[in-house]
């Protein structure tokens, strides 16, 4: 047959589960969407339409609920792990996991008043003597990435998170570029500079012979890394940016030894308001949607090999 | 003719205007998309496209970006009654503007490293002393909202929110319902509450001669006890709760004489987890999608008149 | 008490049925998403948290799929109405019934090749002699929409449509506007013309007394008056052509007595390309996003009474 | 130095370009978004902010613009050839173009009336001999795709769709799957099978040596084998499906190497109507939204190397 079949997954994608934990009046809730990918000896559904070796996504499903039950979700990556590991070692047919998974955030709603008015007036993660602690509002804009892979022998871990809208207002230029004959853009001396990071870093442990990483202290520095070096960094060009944001998580974190961005652009262009006899002193600014510039690069810890696939945005 | 021309409006919808202000160091920002509609003297251009009476739409923007460095952004509500009064006042054929605004809520982000876990170890909000003080971060998921419609003599001030993702994870049932022959529902005697609150209120203020209200703190305030009654209260039903939210704000704003809101009941659905041998004592919820209750309704003070449109959504 | 209770209504939101009939090896499907909303005697809910005269939301999700077992769906607008009279006439605190559905539609599949490439090889809707009956893609971008408002005496039905994207590469024109200050439009002697056409009509059937429209033929013909109108209109405006289409319907369609329209105006413009030595005789365009002129108006039969809320969209 | 820099690539994405062709009164339209991304010799704007090698984004956006008006677009994958091609040649730091493009479809408006109801009226694509040649509206729902990358040598073509929503009301079981302890799952003799195909196929020409393929015959070739075959085929399981369509674009399209799907299994749940007491003898479906099944794989030509990125998607 001059046909045969390449790489094949499948399984049950956007299992949303929410778990709740009651120590006492206090409530702790996670909240995540658990996708779940599974190959290895599937031809036979391929070919004829016999589902022998073929565990339904259904039972995957179930598999995440359940398990939200018989081992709680200390972090997402913990979770996946414990998923990935099921479905390799309790199926004979099944060679490999891949789980997916985003998480929420959730922050406690303060019953207790408190008249600053730096966090509109009831302050997310501070609740009061007489706080209530079983109610919670949805926090940030941004999503926690986590994939966890498991071929019955090492695992992958690769971490993230998308959607994280970081602007500043100054310490951005962009000149000294390469032109040509389609070029017109002016040089900028001092420019907005916005992007919605999106983030996956790889972690260096693989074997089960070895302690895990501390997945939650790990996200959080991550992030605070990310957050601090975009703050902190004069821009001659987001790859700049890009490039010290990434290097500083590798330098930091001796658990990461590889971390990808995809930043957009996201323009902000000072209007022209000189028809309107008006001076705009790095004032007023149009927020355009499209097109926008897009920055992609990975940074390695040197002597790791790069596996984070390089397009993460189908862009 | 038979036919005739009812209400029309027109104008350029969702500009997207950002503000800064440059406090020397300290840099501050306005992150709104503002939407024109104008009416008045407008049948030529529908009978005959005769446009002698029209100003462009794209003027309109011009206005909007124009008057953000003219008179700055001092709050939502104080930027859209400068550009109604400027439409009424300025074009003899416009009898009505409504500006229609989102303000997107932006945090700074801090250098200082700040060790408690409790915001991801960048806390927004808390620069500390070597803090950058041109850094943000988008802030929370919801969107804040407000229209001002003015007809040359009297204003109507609306505000609100949408997208506020509020959950608790107990106080809540319901039970006692009717029923009829499609009725399966078992009662919840312990059930998760989770909506996304749209709220929207207007204010009792219409008329120059009064001193307006101070925008941001009523807003600030509004959220606040929306917020604190959301999490404060034991809910029998949904409308309950709206109802405590509702009169919660008009009894403690005496500025704002009615509010509505449409609550999605986004249904958290306890797994059945028996098959698999387990118990499922509260903890593991499926969140659903679609459908989803939907309930709605307005809150007035005695004596004022409801002026909110019923329909704030298209469902 | 200073605060009262306002117009509420709920009901459940979003349930997605899809109806198969089979008419031997021929299958028909409709594909509704159908959102229940009711009002009546339920101030006690809100006030005390007594659900003694709520009929749960769940019911109404599972009357909708009840009936559309046992009364099959002819149109979404006869299902509308089945499902309305049901709520208001057999529960006593249900005074009102609104019904709002979208409609997706559907093409057969075609088995047979037709070698024509006008419909990209396998046309939709014209299957051969042995073409298969029970396969489907899913037609065009638009929706169907229809609201049915029924009272237990009179009807209310408004259907319409969405997402109905239309381009004029010629014909339009924009010139001989009002002027401002802000104003640096240039006139455009030929532009292209786009918008996403958002409609809905109101049909002056109120009474079980008279006979209903055909309401599958009606929205047909509004539709095609509709396309009509906008390709064969030399449009001065786009409130021009917006008239145009609205008188036409109601001059042609005895049953509608007011139609409303939300035009957004979708700019195309053209790209400046003399910087790189080539000219642009109106042949490439840049298609923006945001911001875009929005233009609305309701065409109403002289003497009717206007009815459709004047903001169907949120902008 | 411990850090690396890994991949890397630039460039403006999104930017959407309309080019109309006016052919004496006969106007046609293509409708692109276009992304460039570009890599090579850019090290040093990582490091030091140093943009001498870097053509700024907005030059690549202006290209595409210049491109459009100089060259036309024929088709996506010729009109993305040509622009890599010059980004590699012209520009000595780049060493790797690689150019994505969604291609959005319009039909033509007829202006005379076709009173068959089957297309609604006003029949797409077949205009009367007064048919307008300057109205257009948006056709189906599905994206048309291509990438094209190129490094100074080899090419590579993948071409795609996305969003092509297919349903069976018959023809379709799922039985015999493996089992274990968390499988509730019941099998299914007659379902629904229901999905969005995202499909991308890989060319197998790669050199400027040999002539290409008509990219226009190809893709609509393609199409519809996918049409045919899902719609011609018995389902045992989505995999069958999947690889059937496969199977038939390699062997009836010999210019096609690879092709890859990415299919969900849209879930159409039978509802339970015996509460009610109704029978549903596969009449009344719930269609769910989250989760759904998510069958991938790839189908190759023997002896092909698999070069399609196993992750179209993000879950």
């Amino acid at each position: 047959m001059p046909v045969i079949l390449g790489q094949n997954q499948y399984g049950k994608a956007e299992n949303r589960v929410v778990r709740i934990v009651r120590d006492g009046g206090t409530h702790h809730i996670k909240d995540l969407s658990v996708s779940v990918a599974l190959g290895g000896d599937m031809a036979e559904t391929h070919h004829s339409g016999s589902n022998a070796t073929v565990l339904p996504t259904d039972t995957t499903k179930n598999t995440v609920f359940a398990f939200a039950k018989e081992y709680g979700i200390a972090s997402a990556e913990q979770f996946g792990i414990r998923l990935a590991r099921h479905f390799v070692t309790s199926q004979r047919a099944v060679h490999r996991a891949r789980i997916r998974i985003e998480e929420y955030a959730w922050e406690r709603v303060a019953r207790s008043r408190t008249r600053s008015g730096s966090c509109s007036r009831t302050c997310s993660g501070h609740p009061g003597p007489d706080g209530v602690q079983h109610s919670f509002v949805r926090a940030g804009r941004e999503t926690r990435l986590a994939q966890i892979s498991y071929d019955g022998e090492s695992w992958e871990v690769i971490s993230g998170l998308t959607e994280l809208t970081l602007l500043n207002t100054t310490d951005s230029e962009f000149r000294g570029y390469a032109r040509d004959r389609y070029t017109t853009l002016e040089e900028a001396y001092d420019r907005i500079l916005a992007t919605d990071v999106t983030a996956r870093w790889r972690y260096g442990w693989t074997s089960d012979q070895h302690p895990a990483p501390d997945w939650e202290t790990s996200y959080a520095e991550a992030r605070g890394h990310i957050l601090e070096t975009f703050a902190g960094t004069y821009s001659r060009s987001l790859q700049q940016t890009l490039y010290r944001m990434g290097s500083r998580v590798i330098e930091e974190r001796g658990e990461i030894d590889e971390i990808r961005f995809s930043l957009p652009n996201k323009h902000h262009f000072l209007v022209d308001l000189e028809p309107f006899g008006l001076t705009n002193d790095n004032e007023v600014y149009f927020a355009a949607d499209r097109p926008y510039g897009l920055i992609e690069a990975t940074v390695l810890r040197d002597g790791a090999d790069a596996a984070i696939p390089v397009d993460m945005t189908n862009l």
